[in-house]
């Protein structure tokens, strides 16, 4: 067994799954339209609208999630606006300023296990819209939120209703990174993406972490696309001469449920793997996670031998003799390597 | 041979050239690090070093052009400073102001077939720092040029030595936008990659238009890079998570003189067409290039027969009877394709 | 004689006229709101929406030209637009970038004696709109004038409609930079402040150069302000705490038509100088203008003389032997200064 | 006593005081040269120099505090920096988003009364730097502080110390925005002009809210201003031409030591308010500071009668029978002013 080693630590350090990269090669030779005219990308916004049930919905392909979440809030806020989330968030965190580099404040609430929480939102909202100063300070235009969240959790259908009417009464707009939002989906009891594109006026799927080899689908669902989205996008550097290598790659993904079934399989290896850390192992959840990403809280004296098997994140110190760890399970993790797991520790 | 159709309207509406496509697959299923830091890119990275004899050069990879000009032209330039350029360069034209975006000035001089002159330039600058009102106006801070140009025109190996000369007197960098290097290294008569790195203070080597599915290799060939320039490159989102899928293209593109041969390839064929057009068919070149961009003067009456066989596309009216068409070859273009059109035209 | 000496160097090397100083000493006492909403500005506000006969107009008022210009425009152009204007514009030229540093880009076209021609405009809307590739291109959305212009020159109320008819044909807005508007529309035969406030989007009315100690007021005279307009001119940082420091020295130039009196006294000085250059001493204007800038051909051995009593601006050298010079009046020009020039020159 | 009503609203609703506007009435004829090299601003650079005890000290002059805010911390950060700040810091709350609006990212911590408190700033900073993540987040550059803060409190030299010790420790550099200076320094026990000079890289000395009509003095009191500083202002729209408004006051401020017996003068008027307040009337502070601003705690059933005699700012609900609310004195409030308070209240 020396030579075992599994690797978990991020959705993203794998090519493609291989279904789209043979797709990729399928099509490579066929002569098309750029900048997103092309036939494989007009395929794959139809399967994209269908999965959605909105037949209507704009969609467009980026390169890359930072860049993504950059441009269209740029595009969707008003110069004068700023956008509102949870203070783990990533474009408050993980972006490098991305957002603030496109002139717009990110304005942090406290974050609840990676969630925004609708009390805490209400809250601010009454609070700026009653402040007779409140032309002085930025004026909230997007709601920002992550499905799954940064931390591995999912808003209920519930929550997510709650946050849409507050946007409503607000005339807010409601944005969610969908970065891993294949395995939000494929973990979630009441959330589906028809649901999602009904309350949201904007969302990205994310191809780079759910089977791409890079790319993201960005979803107006009511078709509420902002007007010269092209040149916006390529104001933003954001547009691919060759978009066509994003569309092939989401035409793959969306068809035959494709995209929820990989899902749906790095989910259940996640949970394979839960069971395997809390009921054989004894390790108690940092966070209660549902989805791909999981956290223990890992014995120290326990490390040495997890890493000589398994790839993983060191997430942060609990106290003296325990440490928080992520593992993430993809569409490349396999139930051999979970089964693998189970033989040595169990 | 009435289903003979031959695409020569531009160079980046196929996939990626088979050998590129080949190693995305032979190396799809390893597992690597993120951000730049798995083997394939760094391994690029020295082929890239080699092909440029500057093995202190710093190479980072990035997504697409307009991206790469934006992005790395901000981070070369003074806050306070501006680009100077040809009135037809890319980023004064086609780029939907990304680099304005950036808040930098584009400085348009005239252009002669897509060239800068090294004459217009130094009456610029001579003129711009004996204005007692400089302070008031933007600084140049960078030149940018494009090899070839946006004609499929080249500098000279003389004419880039006299720009950088100018640059150096006026303390101003020099960078050379390379989206269709691999033509213009093919095609020149003095200029090699070698000699580009020791001129240029940072260039780009084009993957889009040169083999690749997408992406562009950034080069400071003497290491001068910006400080932090991964939270630099992020910040503009423009850093790619699973960033190995534009390294490991530039691996290939790089490995046994790959890209050089390749471009050759569409060069040739660049110049049996215009051999065809020229000495056969007498159609008198628009602009004089010799790349893989060629512009002719055609009859309009012999419009519908070449669009009978050749895609192409409409640069700009003449006069009354003759109109401006481009005709772009790439590395998938092949002789068979020529030959074809030799047997109709000739 | 000896020391005489008349300063026409520029028209903002002098602290305010003694009627604006007056109005600021007589209310300085007064207790006030701040940010514009002060009895002072809102008077001020009154005055000129009279003056410009549209009682819906919107004003504001900023502190200075550069920041009026990049403040306004980034407020009126939509993210991927542009601002067309003639190459000598004040924002192309001498203002630093800083309408750039917005985001937008600066289109110059070719210039007229400082002038942009509605035929230049008209070819270049008609090639831009034709064009396929124009989604890649920066997008126009606003005309930029400056009367008068930076060379003193002014547009004739036909010139003035038919550019406000291009703007209309097009969705474009028409923005005038009135740095200098006391002297335009004291030297216009036929464009008033009326006929300006029809034609234009938004128009600023210098204060710095035209008797003013600082402070700008910008119209908007169909009142058609962007929303939010005090928090995007504070994101710009350019709203005053104490923005009635304005309001003030506007309420007391637009009293009793001081506004007008006052720039037809500074042009009725330049036409005497221009007689006294033209006539007694033989000088060629360099250009026509017939507000108070006025510039000459003056050969190069009458330098040292002109010199010694007045103090003017060199221009640009004409030939070995002349030197385009610059020389301003103001409402701090006297016509005792005037008679003393005549006294020594004739 | 009917027609007794005493303005503590705020320190920016009068005109200048009264040896300001003399010094502005004073000069006015005078011809000098513009954008900040006339005598009157030399003079006040040098004043502020000896005042300062930094005779290399670099000194501008902008028209307001949101305006200097965004332009100096914009010319001292790197692009890819962010400004540490307490959340309650006028930059974080009260401007609309201008910092961000030129790219960088506000990073707020916990404020204590307004304060920043060097041990949270240590634990973010040992945590930053510890972050494996770090290259992907914004990268801090600036600590922002106010002296006074927005809430009136003061910095002692030994906290001060502190902050500056632990920008050297992590190479950031301390700006301060003395928006209120004049009030702060005539409070503070221990910090002076010369102290404040000696810790920070940059800070303003604030007119607007310190007797003068508009106007703030940037120092860079170790000669240490970013390179083309002029172009820089520019650029942001904060170049005034007739710079010359703002030196003319500042002389004034600067001369036999006004700026500081101005000061003093409206904190020890806020001091008499206090001990009416707080012995006389039983008010309890709701902060406890020792500057002009003052606040505190007030029975509602109280405020009528204040309401009657006094103008000043509800701050904001204590509970169901109380109200924080704010008196502000300035240089404007007199002796006889509280004299009569006293009267009425005793």
């Amino acid at each position: 067994m020396a030579d075992i080693f599994i690797h978990l630590e991020s959705d993203y350090n794998n090519g493609a799954h291989p279904v789209v990269l043979r797709h990729l090669c399928e099509t490579n030779d066929e002569r098309t339209q750029s900048y997103g005219d092309d036939h494989f990308s007009l395929q794959a916004k139809n399967l994209i609208r269908q999965a959605c049930q909105q037949l209507q919905a704009e969609v467009w392909f980026l390169a890359g999630g930072t860049q993504t979440n950059a441009t269209i809030l740029d595009c969707i806020l008003q110069p004068y606006e700023g956008v509102l989330c949870a203070d783990t968030a990533h474009i408050n965190v993980h972006e490098a300023g991305a957002v603030e580099f496109t002139g717009h404040k990110v304005i942090a609430l406290p974050s609840h296990e990676g969630k925004l929480s609708c009390n805490d939102l209400s809250l601010w909202l009454r609070s700026y819209f009653a402040d007779e100063t409140a032309e002085h300070m930025v004026r909230p235009g997007v709601v920002y939120i992550t499905f799954p969240t940064e931390m591995g959790t999912l808003y209920t259908a519930d929550e997510l209703r709650a946050l849409h009417r507050l946007c409503l009464d607000y005339q807010l707009k409601l944005y969610v990174d969908g970065a891993r939002l294949a395995y939000g989906l494929a973990a979630s009891e009441d959330v589906t993406l028809p649901l999602l594109s009904e309350l949201a006026d904007a969302f990205y799927i994310g191809g780079t972490k759910c089977g791409a080899l890079c790319g993201e689908a960005v979803v107006f669902p009511h078709g509420n696309v902002p007007a010269h989205m092209l040149s916006r996008i390529k104001r933003h550097g954001a547009l691919l001469a060759k978009s066509r290598v994003v569309g092939v790659q989401f035409e793959a993904l969306f068809s035959d449920g494709f995209y929820f079934s990989m899902g749906k399989s790095a989910v259940h290896l996640a949970m394979r793997l839960r069971r395997l850390f809390v009921e054989h192992l004894g390790y108690a959840p940092f966070i209660d996670s549902p989805t791909n990403q999981q956290f223990y809280i890992i014995p120290n004296k326990d490390l040495p031998t997890l890493r000589r098997y398994i790839g993983f994140e060191v997430w942060c110190p609990v106290d003296a003799d325990y440490t928080a760890c992520r593992f993430v399970t993809s569409w490349a993790t396999t139930d051999a390597e979970i089964d693998q797991l189970e033989e040595i520790f169990k």
